[in-house]
């Protein structure tokens, strides 16, 4: 069986998590604190970095989120989630890649630093001006989702696709720390809404961070 | 005819241009410094970066530069440059993220700002201590080159694939801004010597950026 080494906040591992579970992949969670730079992590993705899914059975370990989306999306028939023309499928990777790269850099990581790290790691406070600014960004990658979701019925067009799973991922580990007002962003809300409300979501949800609880309506897909 | 925007030092719009000369699509260059935020850019690509690559006649806009080499490869029979099996693919994959995230963030980002838009736009001197920095953590990289050119005969197995480009784009611009020190790299200084001598790789290399010089030997594949 497939093993997703990850931690319960790693927005990576949640875009992994959902695709394979979409797909009716089975698998199960290893813990990995990539934080802790044991060399057995190392051993197994010299990068560091969490997700890696691996099947010992098979001989395969897969490292970094895209290549194993991608990887899922070639070898699994169900649920295909880059999807249509060409020129669509790179509408949905360049989706994809505004919310691994940007959002997580400019929201999901300060908070993990300032909300999760600091706090169980390396025991300091937070930097409310960091915080702040996460927050102020993440009203700006809000904006673009309603104006997306105005224009579109899913985040990369017609079809549900890995970008709205990508773009759920990170939200909803910024949500989980705090980092999410959805005040004036209706149209986010209410596709956030369906996202929370799929079957696949529902056991990232579920989980918690150790020491570190959820804020009231996280979990609830009608908050 | 394909449009591709960016700058002479774009890691990205490197790995972009190799893949695409090496599949013979035609384009032109048309000039973009992100860094000066422009409406114009900002409208072409609201995530703000290069390369944007954009046919008019056909009206497509093509942006982030995974996306745009995955669309090639879709649409291009030419020199497949993600090939072989499903896990094949994952390994490319894997090393072109590692390349585009890990070496672009340790090695070739800070470079392009103490050496490019410290000089070029701020007009103040670079840190030397990110610079030491960047490259220790650059001879890092070049080990990790030498050990899988001794394991394997390119970066991601037996064939030429995207991961090579990726690899190349990255430390092309970090050797342009003198971050590259061979020594000690024979496997690594091989592989790369083969890349530069490689017809798609010519035309970057003799390609300068205003009021910044190249090092001696940066354009000579023997070097």
């Amino acid at each position: 069986m497939w093993q997703v080494h990850c931690f319960p906040l790693c927005p990576f591992s949640r875009k992994v998590r959902l695709a394979m579970a979409e797909k009716g992949v089975a698998f199960e969670l290893r813990r990995a604190n990539p934080w802790e730079g044991s060399d057995a992590f190392f051993a197994l993705n010299p990068a560091g970095r969490t997700p890696v899914v691996r099947d010992e059975g098979k001989g395969i370990t897969l490292i970094d989120s895209q290549a194993i989306c991608e990887y899922f999306e070639e070898t699994e028939d169900k649920a295909p989630l880059i999807l249509g023309t060409a020129a669509g499928r790179a509408e949905i990777r360049r989706l994809v890649a505004l919310f691994d790269e940007q959002f997580f850099g400019e929201v999901t990581l300060p908070l993990l630093n300032e909300r999760m790290k600091k706090r169980l790691v390396l025991r300091s406070s937070p930097d409310s001006k960091t915080l702040r600014e996460a927050m102020r960004l993440a009203h700006e990658h809000l904006d673009y989702i309603d104006w997306l979701i105005d224009n579109r019925r899913w985040i990369a067009g017609a079809q549900l696709s890995l970008a709205d799973f990508a773009a759920a991922a990170q939200i909803s580990v910024a949500d989980y720390l705090g980092g999410i007002d959805w005040s004036g962003h209706g149209e986010a809300r209410g596709w956030y809404r369906v996202m929370k409300s799929r079957p696949s979501f529902r056991p990232l949800l579920t989980e918690k961070m150790e020491g570190l609880p959820p804020p009231p309506g996280y979990n609830d897909p009608n908050s």
